[in-house]
């Protein structure tokens, strides 16, 4: 290693981290390269093994970075859920790349306990709020909070999952946003409203 | 390559697609290794160059196969889209090994002719039979056909992509299964019903 001051260790973690973010979101964990990462960032394999331990330590820090930025990105109105999915399918079509990112680590089978503390906090803060909505009033009762939060998260990520998000291109649907959009809010408009 | 006789070939054919289709859930195409395919299948990396040509070529053969099993195995009634919806998701949580592959192939960017030909056969038929129901008055028609075939894909197969799916693994949420299964038909009700 060459002798660094702290203020250069600072650059080339982050310049690291923001290679890395590229090449994992791109081809995930085993098709990544670290010599890849390692050249994008302007620095040397052995900074990678010094600052992240290796190629799985490298992605931990990745994961954890971009579950940070997405915790919280899209604030929950459990009073009017409709405006809160087509939020978050806004969010998730102009950021495809966490989703891309938490898809690899789901079948990677890579995860930290941060990141699974982060996604617990924030799943069970916006239950709540759907619970509180429910006891309110404003919200039917007849199915849980959670699973009106999943099937919420359902309808705005869909069209990465499903036979048309497979047949059609981003760009595609990015044309039919709007009606994508009020769409899902129409239906989970029908799905809690309690009349 | 060793002197084979047709039945011999057809057996080592089928020995490698099925062990490649384990190896390729399991880790996708960068992560699968085809001396482990070759092992698995009591037989030699030559073989799988000689029937599959590549790696690519063998990952296209196994997506082809489950495509055409997954294609048709849920069919679907447009009268009753709450119970295709409950069937479908029970399909899946019985076969979570296809969303797993066609993860795969969509973060790694690969498809073929065939299989988008399948796809789209099959969403034409479902979403035409939703569109026909809708001219009956038997479905809501302030959405789309295709729409609501999305909106019911995104609900059966939402737990894999949501924060609960991340948080729980599959044998919790079977044993969630009644309940998930039975929110899912109320919430395809509630999307669907004309009044």
């Amino acid at each position: 290693m060459p002798q660094t001051t702290p203020r250069d260790s600072a650059a080339t973690r982050r310049r690291l981290l923001q290679a890395a973010r590229e090449e994992f979101t791109a081809r995930g964990i085993a098709g990544a390269r670290v010599d890849r990462i390692a050249a994008a960032a302007n620095a040397n394999k052995a900074q990678i093994y010094h600052y992240f331990g290796d190629k799985d330590g490298l992605f931990d820090a990745v994961l954890e970075r971009f579950t940070e930025d997405a915790v919280g990105a899209v604030p929950i109105d459990a009073e009017d859920l409709p405006a809160y999915a087509a939020r978050l399918f806004d969010y998730h079509l102009d950021h495809p790349d966490l989703l891309r990112l938490v898809t690899w680590a789901r079948l990677e089978g890579r995860t930290t306990p941060s990141t699974q503390a982060q996604r617990t906090t924030s799943y069970r803060r916006r239950a709540d709020a759907i619970k509180k909505a429910q006891q309110d009033g404003k919200v039917n009762d007849t199915l849980s909070a959670s699973q009106i939060l999943d099937m919420i998260e359902s309808l705005a990520v869909g069209w990465t999952t499903t036979a048309r998000g497979l047949l059609l291109d981003t760009q595609t649907l990015k044309r039919e946003r709007n009606t994508y959009r009020s769409g899902i809010a129409e239906a989970v408009q029908r799905i809690v409203r309690t009349r």
